[in-house]
């Protein structure tokens, strides 16, 4: 192994100006005038593919941007890894805000800056490299590895599902890699093993029949608005609980393990409350803030409206009023099985005096690789070998399909090796990566795809 | 009087074709290209006012739409009555739901159609008769009456409240009399003696300084539409009674005469929850739905938003989250003590994971004329001998701020008359008047003119 982290502690600059080429095609799916550079990014990273010798490389067209795939399985009985990443980009406004043009990259303090350098370029181009250390070094991999890149991430995956299913031969694998997110904190290697999943709910209460003035009828009909704040309110316990009946059911809790190593990381809830700029945080009683937002399932109004919203005062007692209404769920919860108690309970508790309905607009399930599987144990020791320390376990509050499809259609877990920092700016003016990150990364995934091999593991 | 109401019963057929001219004016103030239209009602109204015996006819030009006035002041020792109405009128659209155009009067089944013909040109009309009855029957006025007629009050009285301060002198009067307004139902003649005053308030809730990933985030701090949510539930009570501290302090109760009038006006709860489709009412605990509308403070969510409101689902934990709350006062309550209390308690129970601001946007005093007072008992007279019943007392939801006007400036009390009927359509496609109210408001009219000079009256 020695010899392969030579290799790449040799190359650095050629990593780097290699990757400068990739990150000066303005790729942003969102903009249909980037529709050739998307493109031209597909074939540059093909052509790189093929140049560090991976195999079978295609570039899958679909309605929209394509799918870039390549393969290596020559590593006869031993586990094949899917490598997932993005070759499209954010937009880029506001331009005026950026240091530097965010197509001409550039080192600044030990940080590149460009678009994509961390979402997501840079971090998938780190796989590559690691997988170039060993093509290039006479040897061949340790284990199968296949890479599939998107170019539609940042627009909303719209062709990954279906490709995923259309081609689950192809894509099958054992476990899957996806370094798109951040680590926990700068110095801790962190390796994120559970997303929370989403149940999307739309709640629209019904007063009288037409929008009334509120003076000649107000105090005698009960106002929708009113109504549903009362519901919204009563949601909620006194303990910060979500009192939908069964809510809490088929949650599997955090272990002993989980939350005395979330307790272990630097997180002051003080200076997160300044960071928010709140002068208190809030939520459930009995658990931290790492605990709330990565282990806990959680209800948020994430948008409400309803009677007059416009400049000045109008005296008006509206008809309707509305709510979106999401869950976060953990593992152990169902989307649709959440979506119904929340249905069922808002149906019992709401007067007599309105009537309320209920849509579900969206569901995703929760995802959880479990800390003492193959690819979690192969991933903590990988990072251990390139930083020198201890990784830490961490989970995310939000939700990657993307994760959920690979999970149930390719039955394979996913392991989320994220290279970037959480302030780096991924969607925002002056994106950059860490420079260390990016060549520890290297020598990360060089570790990863040897301990794999080196995992008990019954094919 | 016989021989003045004799005159009346003779000269309906005139009477008809005179409002008929003054109703093909399409006088609508809020349509810029009717601006000569407006002005030619004006003009039309003061020449009438001329014909029918009125002195001092003059036309005040505001920066907006005139005011009209008119006087007859040889009533010596007898009281002073402003009559106000306004001349200009709704928009007509949607065009195509009229039966017959809005500005060709056509009568139906003993009904007036055109725009206009209850609000208001009809109604100001029958005070018009009423004098004319006195002044071309060779005999004086009983009573000194002044007219003041604006031609803004579609469009929210832009100049009336300046001019009415400017012009005190001119308008001032012992009594106020206005026509605009509805009878509680057919062949229930009606006085309106009390009107809601109203504080109107906009709430602010800010969280997070910024808008922030619900997955990310979501839990760990006090989303602020949900804030808002408990704030707004809990400002009513299990019992309806809204929890502003101090809130019911200044109410004058309703009288044990005023509940039992209110109790023998045929009004089915069954029958308006129907009306407005809702299977129950709602409302403060102990008291009527009349008592509730008409002489109880209520607390109604005019309007409220905040975060996602468009189609589809996205995950937003908003920073901010607004409502408008307006409360409705009743005799007793200051607009301005209560806004200072309604802004006292909401600082007081906002939790600390959030913070809140409140802004007053607009207020008017509720405004009652005492049943007992002498404008009132000459109003209740005058109805009884032109209906041949008894009439009822009744009060608005509502708040007329003119009223207030009147009160606070010249302080002179206002009896509401109302000769229009609730389901006369006053904004909507087919507005009309009932004929039979027409004459007999006509009627009414010329027996209050009589009433009024023989109520004991220290001038």
């Amino acid at each position: 192994m020695d010899h392969l982290i030579d290799y790449v502690e040799k190359n650095h600059d050629r990593y780097l100006s290699e990757l400068f080429e990739f990150l000066r095609i303005p790729s942003i799916s969102g903009d249909p005038n980037r529709r050739d550079d998307v493109l031209k990014a597909a074939h540059w990273l093909a052509a790189h593919l093929g140049g560090i010798g991976m195999e079978n490389v295609q570039v899958f067209p679909t309605t929209g941007n394509p799918m870039v795939y390549a393969d290596w399985l020559h590593a006869a009985g031993k586990p094949t890894l899917l490598v997932y990443g993005h070759y499209d980009v954010q937009p880029v406004d506001p331009l005026e805000l950026w240091t530097t043009p965010p197509f001409e990259p550039s080192v600044r303090d030990e940080n590149l800056y460009a678009r994509g350098s961390s979402d997501d370029k840079g971090q998938l181009f780190i796989h590559l490299k690691g997988v170039e250390a060993y093509l290039k070094n006479g040897r061949g991999l340790p284990v199968n590895v296949k890479f599939i890149f998107e170019g539609e991430e940042e627009i909303g995956s719209v062709h990954l599902e279906g490709f995923v299913r259309e081609k689950k031969d192809l894509l099958k694998a054992n476990f899957v890699l996806i370094s798109d997110s951040a680590m926990f904190a700068y110095d801790f290697p962190s390796i994120c093993y559970g997303l929370r999943g989403l149940s999307y709910m739309q709640v629209e209460v019904t007063g009288p029949n037409k929008d009334l003035h509120s003076g000649t009828f107000g105090g005698a009909v009960h106002n929708p608005l009113q109504a549903l704040a009362e519901i919204i309110a009563s949601l909620h316990d006194k303990n910060g609980k979500v009192t939908v009946k069964g809510f809490y059911d088929d949650v599997i809790p955090l272990t002993r393990k989980e939350r005395d190593s979330f307790k272990r990381l630097p997180r002051k809830d003080s200076a997160f409350a300044k960071e928010l700029g709140v002068k208190q945080l809030w939520g459930e009683k009995g658990y931290t803030t790492l605990e709330r937002l990565w282990g806990r399932p959680t209800l948020e109004v994430n948008g409400m409206w309803g009677g007059f919203t416009g400049e000045g005062a109008k005296t008006v007692l509206p008809s309707k009023a509305f709510a979106k209404i999401s869950m976060r769920l953990v593992p152990g919860q169902d989307p649709d099985k959440v979506a119904k108690l929340f249905e069922k309970h808002v149906k019992a508790i709401v007067p007599k005096s309105v009537t309320v309905s209920v849509e579900k607009l969206h569901g995703g399930k929760p995802a959880l690789t479990p800390i003492d599987s193959d690819a979690v144990k192969a991933a903590y020791e990988a990072l251990r070998k390139a930083w020198w320390k201890k990784p830490v376990y961490m989970r995310e509050g939000g939700s990657i399909p993307i994760v959920v499809e690979f999970q149930q259609t390719l039955k394979a877990p996913t392991v989320l090796l994220g290279f970037g920092l959480p302030d780096e700016n991924a969607h925002a003016p002056d994106e950059h990566l860490n420079l260390k990150n990016f060549f520890k990364g290297i020598e990360t995934s060089v570790y990863f795809f040897d301990e794999l091999a080196s995992m008990t593991w019954k094919g």
